[in-house]
């Protein structure tokens, strides 16, 4: 379905870098705990079966556009899926996160990963791209996403969420040769992923580097922009490509040398200074500090609007500079993307 | 004990800005894990029975002086002896970290705390560091530390660890009258607890802000820095004034400007672009990332001459981005404390 028949087009026209009425506003993790009606799903379904169920998937991501009035969706799913994909088994432990009982840690183990058609292996995903495309109905585009390779590997290696992912870090500085057979490996699947996300119906492509504020700016051209680039270059000529790296401020020209359609951004980062890095020409995304929302409204409002005017209302995607917190009240969510729609220079 | 008698000065005349014949070299959390008579010591003796038995404390914080050949001694301690003074119960629970059992979320818990003298309500301390510098025998300066008002403002409130500290800062969003009593309070006793640890024998002060990094630049100068200048601007007419903030390259011009004598930056900040920031006069400390002690020595080696010619051997510190990981061997820690000593241009 061509995406030129989308009513609400904000998005995609700002990503193709045109000028437009006000900026367009999504927030990260839309599709999540803060929404009274996604804890009814969670407590009736795992984790993984709300994934991995088209119907559930699609009733989650459409849940935002209806309830907070964001101008796209963004496809209900986990970066995890990828090294599922790859035979490496992620269980997602409540109150834990993601626990991967069986971590890489070896040159046989990047070995023994497989890399399966995704279409095939994550047919799941496609199922719901589709089911979410009808159910949305051309009112708004739909993002698919994946994780950086350096992310995804910073959990296939430690094994579970951590604050500085040290045991991936030293897999990387002290077996050089297999951690980069593992970021190839992974690398290969999601540029795979993502062409099969695209011909399934996604509109836009987002490319989550989570955990690459963990390196340095030397050690991030070495362990995560060369496959970041790889990705942007395989899927840009199919579809925008928005790449976000949290942490990453030092490597913003690097995106846009990669060709990104648009640039995330997080709040340690004062739009200015990003503006001043990119120029007035690259599209910027981000960068509410997701905390934030739990000001008063008011306040809510106050921030949104010097937000704006740091970025420019040109040239930018008005969101969170990380995912919305659970615990922010949903009137809060809608008062940040009103503040959006409302904005006045 | 006048510092000038002090042996191996070469830390303090660095900090005097003075021009040294090799970049002095200390390792943050040195006195820590990675040393297998510090785990004998651990497996023994509590981690709060460490920090107050003056005996214990004394030999951990030697051990490094001794055993890896460091240029100064940082007394073994813990931020959070500063809530336990304000009579806010902090434990320390194995594998977990630190507990705050009643946090605080309101004004009338921040009524509640006191602020004693704190010579008194942490005598131990001082004994700690006068025994110390006994043991020492002047062959190599003692830091002292404190947190900065923000992060200790960041357990006291989210009870415990965490990735993002959102509850604080929700803390400081929707209450934004008692979090800054908070702070002002933890800010006098703090200015109060370092004046007693000059007094009693520390030659240099170093104030740790481990989570200032999870602040937006603005947000930054309204809930941490203005109290990092109080600190520096009490402490810096009696000893030098180290200023490290995790994350917060943003930030370094206002260390400066609070008059620190050196400035300590993470390893996402490479050097050159810290020295373009700071300029060449003024000492910056760091900023090796700890996970990269874990490649091979070669590898150290070489990555050490790299971060010393970024910085420039003068108005320079040589030191990790942040604290030293258990998992490092000891001859990994040796030789980035030898590479530094045998640097040349």
């Amino acid at each position: 379905m061509p995406t030129s028949e989308i009513k609400n087009d904000l998005f995609l026209r700002t990503l193709r870098g045109e000028k437009v009425e006000r900026p367009p506003v999504w927030m990260m993790r839309q599709a999540g705990r803060y929404l009274p009606d996604f804890m009814k799903l969670k407590e009736k379904y795992p984790f993984f079966e709300r994934v991995q169920n088209p119907e559930l998937a699609t009733e989650i991501t459409v849940m935002p556009i209806d309830q907070v009035g964001v101008d796209t969706a963004i496809l209900f799913s986990d970066i995890l899926v990828i090294p599922q994909a790859m035979n490496c088994e992620v269980q997602m432990v409540p109150g834990r996160g993601p626990v991967i009982p069986n971590p890489i840690r070896k040159m046989s183990d990047v070995e023994a990963l497989i890399t399966p058609p995704a279409a095939d292996a994550l047919d799941y995903v496609m199922k719901a791209i589709k089911h979410t495309k009808q159910v949305l109905d051309n009112r708004v585009p739909l993002i698919g996403f994946a994780g950086s390779p350096w992310t995804i590997l910073c959990y296939m290696v430690e094994g579970h969420g951590s604050k500085d992912f040290s045991t991936a870090k030293g897999f990387c500085f002290s077996q050089p040769e297999a951690a980069k057979a593992l970021l190839q490996k992974i690398t290969d699947i999601t540029i795979d992923y993502l062409k099969a996300k695209v011909a399934a119906g996604c509109d836009v492509i987002q490319v989550f580097d989570s955990w690459g504020g963990l390196l340095s700016p030397a050690d991030y051209n070495v362990w995560s922009m060369p496959y970041m680039n790889q990705i942007a270059k395989a899927i840009k000529p199919l579809a925008p490509v928005i790449l976000f790296g949290k942490g990453c401020w030092f490597a913003l020209n690097d995106y846009k040398a990669a060709g990104a359609s648009a640039i995330g951004v997080d709040w340690t980062l004062s739009p200015d200074k990003a503006r001043a890095i990119v120029g007035n020409e690259t599209v910027l995304q981000g960068n509410f500090d997701p905390s934030k929302l739990l000001s008063p409204i008011p306040v809510i409002e106050k921030e949104v609007k010097a937000m704006i005017d740091g970025f420019g209302p040109q040239h930018y995607i008005a969101n969170l500079g990380h995912g919305i917190l659970p615990n922010i009240p949903v009137d809060h969510a809608k008062a940040f993307v009103n503040a959006v729609k409302n904005y006045r220079s």
